[in-house]
């Protein structure tokens, strides 16, 4: 597998891409649109919010279809809380999209993010579809990446080749996501469009485990919104022989995809609105897959734990005390708590008891833009990863005023 | 039922306290006793954090006695992840409470809240109860509310009277709680003592309800504590006739104590680290209970949502997604969301759609210093009410750096 630098969506074969204004927003780019030219199989995971926007209820009956040939994209109104007028908005695109590029709507999906409540202005998403449909790009500067972002201060996307059976595959990500980032998705988008030659199925099966270890692994502020879609598109360009099954060739495939997944999550917790700081928890030693992922997760997502790796404060005791009510499972007298960072490790909790350790020491490695906790429950097998960022002043001024 | 200004703990019949400084903070209170000079019965909630502090952990076994007579809480120091040698220190300072005023050690409950992971200075917790013991003061000034606070602004003290078949019965309650304050109390103390007549099974049924429909339902951050615990106590010197089973002086008695406790909660939520304003959600109409709070709670305890409130930004959105999220049940499409506060009532969303609504009258109205979100699902006839408060960046500054 070899990550490449400077290529995106429009140089995966057989995948043409724009990114582009609208006037949803005002002057910078809104809209995205993605297109396969040759069929594809889709598979994709939804926000698990009840509250379900627009673009979600329409995809998941979309997502039946066998065949899935263009993404729609606009960020700056998320089409949610807009009842049947906001529905019918995401159907008319999707229509509008399908009579552009000559499919059929069901092979059309729609994704939207920004705020909530507030009708999306038609006619301009009408004419923003007419033309991105006249002005894909193949192998050049798509824009993408920067079309579907909100409060994010920098574009997400990857691309990487691998062989798979004498045949080159690449494979594409971007996404977007910054504040409401929670594990099990929130406000975040993300579009991973493959060469690969891969069966609905299988390509499902790829995506739903990828997603578990790594986009609900994030959390940015522990809420989950109503637009949140991670989507995996393929169009078998690269001749490869069909993947039906776990082989060899979905075991590389599927790697890569995960790699893809986790680093597109860590850049969004990196980009967490206001942070300053990229928080890892790396857990080991719980007795249950569950039990790791509970305690990993409820670390990165206290504000307690947040706030004071944003002030270089090495407060294990909050570390502790958000393993202790995760509903995760383990003996507190067994726990060994550690922090990380390119300037050195330090021990803070050994056995249960804390340990004496220099202030001066943890202030120079906590005072790093990458933070990483390592905790041993020593009480089993399992591990689990997760990552977040630290709380910042900026946040709550981001929040405090975001419709304005 | 009546409130009485200027009176607390000592001004109840047979119950003498005083907080003074006992050298774990520099200069201001940190220690309080207080003391039933008459056998009392004691009820009690703990920490569900299965990081439990020392003390937490010897009152769960203190509480098995019948009798309870004294209790000494600390501040400044939580007594937490502090292994064995935490744990010897709660027995010590139980025994030489018990040794002062001539009690059996598991008489005495012991209380601490402050920072994690710091064993407790004894020679000074030693002298402070030698100190305290000598100095309890009987009707008069006796500084509990002030000497357990620990990042709160303000005291929490509320005294009411109400008559019990023909006598005048008493209770006073205390509380502290700034940040990790979250549904099932985090760190939290709220004491309340009472010379009404109660039997340690009626008290413990009181206590179990009460702390469900106030502390339970308040959220400062999310984090729950290693030390929480509210306590009843209850000593008859009131003389009313023995409660022994739920009788109209039960109910009386209970009306009273959740009034306190709520009021307690209300203030808890008001004070909430770097808070400015109260959020309460009123919500109604929800298929079951269950839903009720969860939809409730969810709502109060969402960054994004304490952030909107303090930027007096009517951002129904936000309310909706964390419902949405919740676990709670409700159909999006027959919601209604309308924000109250002092300078009158504003609807935002109805039927499950957003409503055109005056921005210069939402600001008017979430400028004020306590806003009431109330909530209609139209799903059933269950209710809950939630306390929170909003996130300023002031909150960010506290716990970036709250150990040094």
């Amino acid at each position: 597998m070899k990550i490449i630098e400077g290529k995106s969506i429009s140089h995966v074969k057989g995948f043409k891409a724009i990114g582009l204004n609208c006037g949803i927003k005002k002057g910078i780019k809104d809209m995205c649109l993605i297109y396969s030219e040759a069929p594809a199989v889709a598979a994709a995971t939804f926000t698990t919010n009840i509250v379900k926007a627009a673009p979600v209820l329409l995809d998941m009956k979309h997502l039946q279809s066998k065949n899935t040939q263009a993404l729609l994209i606009n960020s700056g109104n998320a089409n949610a809380c807009t009842g049947e007028e906001g529905y019918s908005n995401a159907v008319r695109s999707a229509e509008m999209v399908s009579q552009c590029l000559g499919l059929d709507p069901k092979e059309v999906l729609i994704y939207s993010t920004g705020v909530i409540g507030v009708q999306l202005p038609m006619d301009q998403v009408i004419e923003g579809i007419k033309k991105a449909s006249g002005c894909l790009v193949d192998n050049g500067d798509d824009f993408a990446a920067e079309a579907i972002m909100t409060t994010d201060t920098m574009k997400k996307s990857l691309f990487v080749e691998l062989e798979l059976g004498g045949k080159t595959v690449s494979i594409a990500g971007i996404a977007k996501g910054s504040g409401m980032i929670h594990p099990n998705m929130a406000t975040m988008l993300s579009f991973i469009v493959t060469d690969a030659n891969i069966s609905k199925e299988m390509l499902q099966k790829i995506q739903k485990e990828s997603v578990e270890k790594s986009y609900n692994l994030i959390s940015v502020d522990g809420d989950t919104s109503t637009n949140d879609t991670a989507t995996l598109l393929a169009n078998g360009c690269a001749g490869n022989s069909l993947i039906d099954s776990e082989n060899d060739d979905y075991l590389k495939l599927k790697e890569a995809i995960d790699h893809i997944n986790v680093w597109l999550a860590k850049m969004i917790a990196k980009d967490g609105e206001g942070a300053t700081k990229l928080i890892e928890v790396d857990l080991q030693g719980a007795k249950t897959p569950e039990d790791a992922k509970k305690c990993a997760k409820a670390v990165v997502s206290s504000s307690l734990v947040k706030a004071a790796v944003h002030g270089s404060d090495a407060n294990w005791g909050r570390i502790l005390c958000a393993m202790g009510y995760s509903g995760g499972n383990f003996d507190p007298g067994k726990v060994d708590v550690s922090f990380v960072s390119q300037k050195g490790k330090i021990e803070v909790f050994k056995n249960g008891v804390p340990i004496v350790f220099s202030e001066e020491t943890a202030l120079k490695i906590l005072s790093e833009d990458t933070i990483i906790i390592e905790i041993n429950l020593y009480d089993g097998s399992f591990s689990s990863k997760a990552w977040g960022c630290d709380l910042s002043a900026e946040y709550v001024a981001i929040n405090g005023n975001y419709r304005s």
